[in-house]
């Protein structure tokens, strides 16, 4: 893997084509009491309608789409906390490919289930006391399979690119662009977009307040590993950016800032009201940012990369209740 | 009101002319599941994301953009249990007419919040036991306000078809569609549309199962009227069509089927785990009842109306749970 090339923005007009008629072309929705709110024009890119329930669907197929027979017959490996997870389950599913997918015994049942609805064969592992990259190394090395991770693979952020790159198509250039990051796959791909499309477009990062990792990285200008941060938002309970989405974070985004799971709830509870949509916590941290006017806003148009909504009804409903 | 013409299909092409730019041209949404699960291929036009979240914003809007300097002058008076407040409120507000809403005391308090935020005078009534056409008619009466009721009214009736008419235009014909009623305008303008841009359409109303008086007046010949039925269903919580609307539905709609309370709340649930959709239990009539076999689908292109997606957030918490 690490020999492979830093993708680039020809890499994500690849991946749009690999994805055409195979993944949905989400809708970009707005809300004229976000605009009231924030005194900008702001534009949500609705990736909680994408197949499977979030953009993890385009990074995965990207890559398993460019597997050649020898890694086909052999199957897909990975580890992930949830949408990675069924991403890579449905991607396989699609291309007739064996799928094993490592997951954390604490992640979302309904994550669990969906995963193995799509055919994937799921491992357990504790992740706070075990590695699981070292677990899925050492599978991949054992069995042959090849690993697809959840965020630093070249092809992964790639695909996850695209979805930056139908906004810009859709809207021509923004002023703000905001994506959460846990490991920082669709912050890189959303960047690279930005920087082709939009140039001025200035990309921030928003994490959880518990594990913000990637602002200390950005920092520090290194790559910094937490502890597993307990957030609500588990798809950005990471607990260290990766090598090539670092790099990329590093050259195109301007600022990373931290949101409360609070304000994931408050802000969960206005997608439900305001706009209709089931947004799972992760999927609120680029718009909980906003609203929390944790960067000036007025006046710029502005997107927004909700990025999934897989949660647990049971879950969503006590959060709304 | 009793002297305009009946509305035709040249009405809903004016009406969409008018909502140009003012109402949203809300996403058509697939899904895989729903495919799946029916054998049909199946086509959701999402309301629940229009303005005020439901298709009578259309509706509202249409008729007030009609009114004449005098009637401007004097203001709008109208009833509704709910979403058709919300509409004529925002439109009043937008047409900067003062607007008087005749609400039912236990309408969800979301609505009655909605419609005073958007700057509507309401005048609550007990709809157990009192006439809330008689009150309208009474206060238009003495007050000189024009009195735009919720569905029996040719320009809302036009309005509400511009919904189907987008549908139609986005996906050419279609096999069947699937329309919620309660007072009947939007199935009435959805069939006006559906005769005019598909005309082998067979367009089917679903009621509540404790509210079915449009499926009795299909089958007498005539306008039945029913009690205040008591279903989870409150926009569909009619007594009677209109005759505006009944004439339309008994020349273009096909056949008029029921679901129960248990059938909306598992649909809604479907919404939002699936779909990650907000549905008021009134927009999740159409689904249900495709979802429940009521009208054979296998093979066929279907359309389905979701008409709204308002419903206080611990109530929907609470049917998640």
């Amino acid at each position: 893997m690490s020999v492979l090339p830093a993708p680039t923005f020809d890499d994500i007009r690849a991946a749009s084509a690999r994805l055409e008629r195979v993944a949905h072309r989400t809708p970009i929705l707005t809300s004229r009491t976000a605009d009231a709110r924030t005194g900008a024009t702001v534009f949500f890119k609705c990736e909680n309608f994408q197949r499977m329930g979030a953009f993890k669907f385009r990074g995965a197929y990207n890559a398993l789409a460019q597997f050649d027979a020898t890694q086909r017959a052999a199957g897909v490996l990975t580890y992930s906390s949830g949408n990675h997870a069924q991403a890579i389950a449905l991607s396989a599913q699609l291309a007739g490919i064996h799928a094993t997918i490592i997951m954390p015994r604490d992640a979302p049942a309904a994550k669990v289930a969906a995963t193995q609805e799509y055919g994937g064969e799921v491992v357990f592992y504790d992740r706070y006391t075990e590695d699981r990259e070292a677990i899925g190394e050492h599978l991949a090395r054992t069995r042959g399979m090849t690993l697809i991770p959840p965020y630093d693979h070249p092809h992964v952020i790639a695909g996850q690119g695209t979805a930056a790159r139908e906004l810009f198509d859709e809207l021509g250039p923004l002023d703000l662009l905001f994506v959460c990051l846990g490991g920082g796959g669709l912050i890189a791909g959303s960047a690279l977009a930005a920087a082709a499309l939009s140039p001025e477009c200035r990309v921030i990062g928003v994490e959880p307040e518990a594990g913000n990792d990637g602002q200390q990285s950005l920092a520090r200008g290194e790559i910094v590993h937490i502890e597993t941060p307990h957030t609500i938002a588990d798809g950005a309970a990471s607990t260290h950016l990766g090598r090539y989405t670092f790099a990329l974070i590093q050259r195109l985004v301007e600022q990373i800032v931290t949101v409360s799971d609070v304000q994931l709830v408050e802000t969960m509870r206005f997608f439900a009201q305001r706009m209709k949509m089931v947004v799972e916590p992760t999927g609120c941290l680029g718009a909980a940012a906003l609203f929390n006017g944790l960067v000036p806003v007025q006046g710029k148009r502005v997107g927004v990369l909700v990025s999934g909504g897989n949660v647990d009804l049971a879950r969503f409903g006590a959060f709304l209740a």
